[in-house]
């Protein structure tokens, strides 16, 4: 088995990288950071495996943090909510869990379960349950191939904890999203649980690998050469407007971060205008009002300088920022994927045009 | 042991009276009743047992539906949320629960309790935790001894539920309360898991031989002689107001029913007004401005020619009705038991006054 063991020390490659593909939501990865180093130096490296290597066996559970990243950079996880998450869902499954895993990739979700795999002892996997960040947790792998969200425990800083029981998991994410409402608009949660027969079909693999690796281009891009064009490159994305922040409207309403960033074009992109909407996570990307990206593809605010990932709460007017698109998972361009995660699921009346198509019709400038 | 039986006869009676004790709130009696009924005909009588004689180590759990009564009249019950929320609570117990309860006296709530006995085969206690009802979770007698509402269950009618863990009263009924809108604004709970020697001073004794006899009453009255002052005697009450419903505002908000109800004096009450202010329940009385009764004092609604009560959502344009203030149970008189339910906590700046004094003053006509 190919056993990896991370340390304190790769936190900061994996924590930006998260940020990158976390598409402007997951929680700032500079607290994911220091919360996954402090519980690793003070319980060791976590073990990370791959999707493959798991026995069909196991009891894989993904841990993350639910509510409005806004939020969760001031309210921060005390640790004890991770337990009472664990040991909540654990008392209803009857088996031990053998595994944690990442439901998202995305800022603080590809970091905290770091921290619950310092905590616990468990190996955590290489993998996670989106192949980025999305707002709401039905939008997981798992629930295309008929995993339940539920059972699912919520638990808070205080102690207060729930453990939901539905089959439907839009049922789910809406009792989740409430309680982590009353519990302060953030809340640690635990669901999804998973056999390993099920890793194949229900998660991305090697995500943790790819986010290190991301994080690692920018770390050492900066400086040297063009941050933004190396990480498109490593996404397999495309570079879709290069500006600077002229206004951010937000609001944190029914527990999440919702606005719309728009950003007026500098260099190759001067006079044009690209506008960015977000619930959490980037959704869609409006380049002179047409749709140059959408969910469920990848879209991600980079600072154009150093690469670093702007989160949407991060968003300032100003901000010099590189807009990249890039390619979803597979999964989610089907049918049945779309109807979980497309454009319609939003609101939004544009048909889904895969990213790559619609930078070619651009005939923007390609980073490979 | 003095175990009496309740036979489906006798649940139009006991409806009719939870629902006068309901002070407007609960839910439609005749819902419950008929839900009761058919319990009953199908399970066999319903065992009820006085506080007294419930052995110390008897594990008693209130049940109740929660939400808001102008929906609970459109959203039935099943039945089978009242098993999945008790064998949610009794996975947690860790003994077997030996006594079920109402949380309050009202409407719904004091019948809803009938089916979940007769289903289970569990006795009753003929007692509830509140001698009439109110609209919040945490208003319940066992608050003012300690005893937490959580663990606590919720379930709907289509197989959700949801486990709570706080050891915050108030906290409990915020989680409880979203989860219920979430579920469509109508659940059913169980939580105040007490031992038969919490009963005495978290219980109200002889509350459903009260509502039965209140119910009698009002059935024996009609036709022959003034239903509303034989009413108002059974409750130690006071006649507060005689008129016609002339407005009535109603909205359903944060899971509540809340609203003003304007009454046109006939009559004695010629000339005069009397406003009646509800969450779920009925809060304050005021008379020509001047509260004439408030919280945590009972304030009964009933229809002036049969004495038959009126619930909140059943106010309607043109109801000749009278208004009875009662004397609470003497622990919400208490510091602490203003705290948790007098005017205060409503948001009325009036400092409580006991609506026999109230009534003194009002020189109203005194039923006793």
């Amino acid at each position: 088995m190919t056993v990896r063991e991370v340390t304190a020390d790769q936190l900061a490659d994996i924590a930006r990288g998260a940020a990158i593909l976390g598409t402007g939501g997951g929680g700032d990865p500079y607290i994911g950071r220091l919360l996954a180093e402090q519980a690793i130096r003070k319980h060791g490296p976590v073990r990370l495996v791959d999707v493959d290597e798991v026995p069909g066996d196991a009891v894989v559970v993904p841990v993350a943090m639910m509510g409005a990243p806004t939020v969760m950079v001031e309210k921060l996880p005390s640790g004890e909510e991770i337990h009472a998450a664990l040991a909540t869902l654990q008392e209803v499954i009857g088996r031990e869990i053998t595994h944690l895993a990442c439901a998202e990739a995305g800022g603080i979700n590809s970091t905290i379960p770091f921290v619950a795999a310092a905590e616990t002892g468990l190996p955590l996997l290489d993998a996670d349950g989106m192949g980025r960040a999305f707002p709401e947790l039905q939008m997981l792998l798992p629930t295309l191939i008929g995993v339940t969200t539920a059972p699912m425990a919520v638990a808070d800083e205080k102690g207060n904890s729930a453990l939901i029981r539905t089959d439907d998991n839009r049922s789910a994410e809406r009792f989740a999203r409430s309680l982590t409402i009353d519990m302060g608009c953030s809340a640690m949660t635990t669901q999804y649980v998973l056999r390993g027969t099920q890793l194949r079909d229900g998660m991305v693999p090697g995500t943790l690998t790819l986010v290190e690796k991301l994080g690692a281009v920018v770390r050492r891009a900066r400086g040297h050469r063009d941050p933004v064009a190396d990480v498109a490159e490593a996404m397999r994305g495309h570079l879709l407007f290069t500006g600077k922040v002229a206004d951010v409207v937000r609001r944190t309403s029914g527990g999440f971060a919702r606005g719309t960033a728009t950003l007026e074009g500098v260099g190759a992109d001067d006079g044009r205008r690209l506008e960015l909407e977000f619930q959490n996570e980037n959704l869609v990307a409006r380049r002179d009002g047409e749709v140059v990206a959408s969910v469920p593809d990848l879209i991600c605010v980079l600072e154009t300088d150093t690469g670093e990932p702007v989160t949407t709460e991060g968003l300032r007017y100003g901000f010099r920022v590189s807009v990249i698109g890039a390619p979803c998972d597979p999964r989610w361009r089907t049918g049945a994927g779309l109807d979980l995660v497309g454009p319609g699921y939003f609101g939004y009346e544009h048909a889904y045009e895969p990213v790559e198509k619609l930078a070619a019709k651009l005939g923007a400038q390609c980073a490979n």
